[in-house]
C-alpha cells in the first residue's frame, strides 16, 4: 500500500484531501456507467475543482505513465467514461467540481461555463436570462456539459438547431501533457487555423479533458404547438418531413417518429392511450414553435396540416390544445424506452441515415431480421427529422426477448451491414466508447482510421488519454 | 530541361497533354493571385480531370519531394492558393477540371458536387431542384466549391445559415500521401470518431486537396423583403440587432452595416445617393426572408421595425418597395469595396468580435489610429449581425491614401493589438494564407499553435502540401 499512499499524498496536495477516492465503495459510482453494462478498475477517483487541478492532475498522471479517464455525468450509452475491466492502471479524473459560470453575455448570447456544469443547469441559466441553450436529452438533469461535448450529444432538437457541437463557439481543454489550451471565445467568424475545437468535440476524453465552454444561446420560442400524427407508410411520414423543412423549416423543433410496436408497448405496460382512434404503422410527432409572439403559429400549422392530409402524406392528426395535452403527446415519445425495458431485453442500435434512404432501409433490414429471426419484435422510434433511428430488437415476451438479445451478435451483424450498404452512421449520437470500438475499423475508410490513429499520436503520444475507447 | 522534360512526361500521362503547364504566359494566371499581391514560382501548373488523377499527381509529388499548391478559383485575399515566391520546389494543381455533380439527393436536401464546380453553379443547381446552397460571397462567379469550403469562406448570410463548414455533410480529399480519403457522407447525425471533415474545412489545401463535398440544401424564401435604417451609435445598432434576434432570428438573413465614411465614398466615386435624407453615422441593410408564402412578413417587419424606430434603436428606415429598390440598396452595400478602391490604397483587415464588444473596439481602435494618424480615413463596413468588420483604412484622397498603405505595419499593429484585446480574431472570413501566416504565432496560443503543427506534423510529414501557408 505504500505506491497508493504516495498516489493519494500526491493527488491530494493538487485537490484537496477529501477529494481523493480509493476505497472501493467510494469509486464504485464511478467505475460502472448508469446502464450497469460496463465496470473497470481505476487506482483513484479524483475530483478536481479548476482546471488548473485538472492540469495538475494529468500532468502528473503523464509523468508517471498513468491513464487518465475522464468522467461527466456518467450518462452515457457506450461506456465511454469508466475506466476498462482490463486495462492500463488509471485515475478516473471527475469534472463535477467543475461547476463555476465563467461569464454571461447576453448581447453576445454566449455564455461560458465549466465542464461540470449540468445540462439542466444551462438550460436553466439560459432561460434566467431569456435565452434558449438548445440541447434537450433524457439525461440532461444529470449530464454534465463538457460530457455532452466531449461525445457532441444529439436529441430531440437536432432538426432545428444541430448537434451539440453546432451550439459550441469556444473550449477550453486540459491536454494529454497536462498544458491548459485555452480556446475560450465567442466568435460567430474566426478562420485562423485548423479548427482544433471541432476536433476536440466529440473525441470522447481521448484527446483531453474539456474543462470550459463558451456555448452560443438563441431565442426562446414564445409559441409552441404540439401535434401527433399518424400515416400508413414511412414513405409518407419522409414526405410530410419534407413538406414541412420546405414550407416552415425553421419552425419545425422536433419531427420524431413512433412505429407502432412502440405504441402497443407503451399501451401493455405503461397503460398509455393511443392518441388517435385508428393505430397506424407510424406515430409522427410534430413540435411547431416560433420566437415571434405575434406569429400565426396555430392558424398556419392547421393549415398546412390540413394540405397533408389532402396530399395523404397523413392519415390523422391531433394538435394538443393545452399544455397538458402537449405534455401527454411527448409523455408518451419520451416513454418508449420505458415500456420497451420493461417487454424484456433489447438489442439497441442508435443508427442514422441519408433522410431519402431510411424507408428502405427499414423496409430491408426488416425483413433480414424477421427471416432470421421470426420472433423478433422490433421497436423503432427516433428523430426522423435527423435521419436518427433508435432500431431496436427484442421479443414479444420476456423469453423471446432474452433470446433475441442473446443473439446479439447476429442481429448487430444485419443491422450494421444493412446500415453501411444504405450509407449510413452506426453511431448517430451515442458514440462509440468501448461498447462500439471493435466496429470502427470495419465502417470507417482505412484512410480515415489512419488519420484519426496519427491524430491521436501526435496528441497523445503515450495513448494516456482514456485509453480503449474510441480507437 | 531534360528534367523538366521528365516532369512534363510524367504528369501528361497521369492527366493528359495538354493540361500540364509549364511555359510562362501559360501558368502566369496560376502564379499571381486575383488581387496582384502575391506572385510565386512553379515549376508546373497541372489540371487533373477526377479525384484518381489529383491523387496521382499528389502521391508523384511525395515521391519526388515536390511541393503541392492547390488552386482552386484564385479569387482568395490572402495569398494562400498560389505558390511562395520563394519557396520549395513546386506544382500547381489546379480542381478547375473536376466539376462533375456526383448526386442531387432532394429528399435528403443534399448535393455531393466535385471541387472545381463554381459557388454560382453550385447555387443555381440547388435553385434548378427548388433548394436554395445559402453560401453567398462577392467572388461567387470564379471561386470554386472545394476553395470555399478550404478557406471555410463566410459571405453575406452567416448570420442565419452559417458560415461554409457548416453547410458540409461530407468531404472527399486527396492526402498528402496521395490516397483518397472517401468521406463523403449525407448525415446529419455521426458520432463515429474525430471529426475529419471540420479538420480539413478551413486548413486552407495544407493537410490535402479537397476534390468533392456533399452539401446541405436548405429551403429557398418565399418572400423578401430588404430595408436599409440609419442610427448615430453602434450601440444602437446593436441594440436593433439583439431585437431582431430576440424576436425573428430565423427571418433574418442578413444585417449589414456600412459606416457614414463609406457611403460617402459610394456617393463621391461612383454617384450613388443615399437612401435617407439625413446621413447618420451608422447605415444598416437587414434582408427579411420567410420560407412560408403566406407568412406576413410585411407586417411583421413594418410593426417591427416601427417598435424599433419608437425605442430609437434606429434614427430612419426604409425598406424597399420593388425587388429593383432591394437590388439598388445591395449594390450600394455591395460597393463599397469599389469605391473605397477608387479612393485609392487602403490597408484592409477582416475582423470579427464578440458583439457585446464592437461598439468599444470601434470607439477605442478609431481614437488609438486617429492619434497616430490624423490624416486617417477610417472605412468601417461588414457583416454586424456576426461580429464581422472590415475594417480599413485609407486617406482622404490618393496621396495621403499612400501614406497611410505605407504605414501599414504600424495600422495593423494598432488594429490587431485592439481585437486581440477585445477577444476578436484577426481573420474572420478571409483565413491566413501568406499574408497573415507571421501573425499565426502572435495571436495564437502556444498550446493551440502546439496542436496546429502538430497534426500538420502527422498528416504531412515531409510539409509538401502548400508550404507556407497558415502555420
Amino acid at each position: 500500500m505504500g505506491g497508493s499512499h504516495i498516489l493519494v499524498s500526491a493527488l491530494s496536495d493538487m485537490v484537496g484531501a477529501g477529494h481523493v477516492l480509493t476505497e472501493a465503495h467510494d469509486m464504485s459510482p464511478f467505475l460502472t456507467d448508469w446502464r450497469g453494462n460496463f465496470t473497470g478498475a481505476a487506482l483513484a477517483v479524483v475530483r478536481p475543482a479548476t482546471a488548473a487541478q485538472v492540469a495538475a492532475v494529468v500532468g502528473w498522471a503523464q509523468e508517471n505513465s498513468i491513464a487518465v479517464v475522464p468522467q461527466g455525468g456518467n450518462t452515457g450509452l457506450v461506456g465511454g467514461s469508466v475506466p476498462l475491466a482490463i486495462g492500463p492502471p488509471c485515475v478516473v479524473v471527475s469534472t463535477a467540481r467543475l461547476r463555476a459560470v465563467r461569464a454571461i453575455d447576453t448581447a453576445n448570447r454566449t455564455l461560458t461555463v465549466e465542464a461540470g456544469c449540468t445540462l439542466a443547469a444551462v438550460q436553466a441559466l439560459a432561460q434566467e436570462h431569456g435565452l434558449l441553450y438548445p440541447v434537450s436529452l433524457a439525461a440532461e438533469g444529470t449530464a454534465q456539459i463538457g460530457g455532452t461535448l466531449a461525445t457532441n450529444a444529439g436529441g430531440v432538437q437536432v432538426l432545428k438547431y444541430g448537434n451539440t457541437r453546432d451550439q459550441v463557439l469556444g473550449v477550453e481543454v486540459v491536454l494529454p501533457d497536462g498544458r491548459i489550451w485555452d480556446g475560450l471565445q465567442g466568435l460567430r467568424k474566426d478562420n485562423t487555423g485548423y479548427d482544433l475545437r471541432h476536433l476536440m468535440i466529440g473525441s470522447e476524453g481521448t484527446l483531453g479533458i474539456i474543462t470550459a465552454a463558451t456555448l452560443k444561446l438563441v431565442a426562446r420560442p414564445r409559441q409552441t404547438l404540439v401535434a401527433w400524427a399518424s400515416t400508413p407508410t414511412l414513405a409518407q411520414a419522409i414526405a410530410l418531413l419534407g413538406f414541412l423543412l420546405d414550407t416552415v423549416p425553421d419552425r419545425i423543433a422536433a419531427f420524431e417518429v413512433v412505429s407502432d410496436a412502440c405504441m402497443q408497448l407503451v399501451k401493455r405496460h405503461l397503460g398509455l392511450a393511443h392518441p388517435l382512434t385508428e393505430a397506424l404503422p407510424w406515430n409522427i410527432l410534430i413540435e411547431w414553435v416560433d420566437t415571434d409572439a405575434e406569429a400565426p403559429l396555430v392558424e398556419r400549422a392547421q393549415a398546412l396540416l390540413g394540405q397533408a392530409l389532402a396530399e395523404q402524406w397523413l392519415a390523422d392528426v391531433v394538435i394538443a390544445q393545452s399544455e397538458a395535452q402537449a405534455a401527454a403527446l411527448w409523455h408518451i415519445r419520451e416513454h418508449v424506452p420505458e415500456a420497451e425495458k420493461r417487454q424484456g431485453k433489447a438489442v439497441k442500435h442508435d443508427v442514422s441515415l441519408p433522410v431519402s434512404a431510411i424507408a428502405e432501409f427499414v423496409a430491408t433490414t426488416d425483413a433480414l431480421l424477421q427471416a432470421a429471426f421470426p420472433d423478433a419484435l422490433i421497436v423503432n422510434f427516433g428523430h426522423l427529422g435527423d435521419g436518427n433511428l433508435h432500431y431496436n430488437v427484442t421479443g414479444a415476451d420476456g423469453a423471446t426477448a432474452m433470446a433475441i438479445y442473446n443473439a446479439s451478435a447476429r442481429i448487430n451483424a444485419i443491422v450494421y451491414d444493412s446500415v453501411v450498404r444504405h450509407g449510413g452512421s452506426i453511431s448517430a449520437e451515442h458514440g462509440i466508447g468501448q461498447l462500439k470500438r471493435s466496429m470502427v475499423a470495419t465502417v470507417k475508410s482505412p484512410a480515415a482510421l489512419a488519420m484519426m490513429r496519427s491524430i491521436k499520436q501526435a496528441l497523445d503520444p503515450h495513448n494516456l488519454m482514456n485509453p480503449g475507447k474510441l480507437l
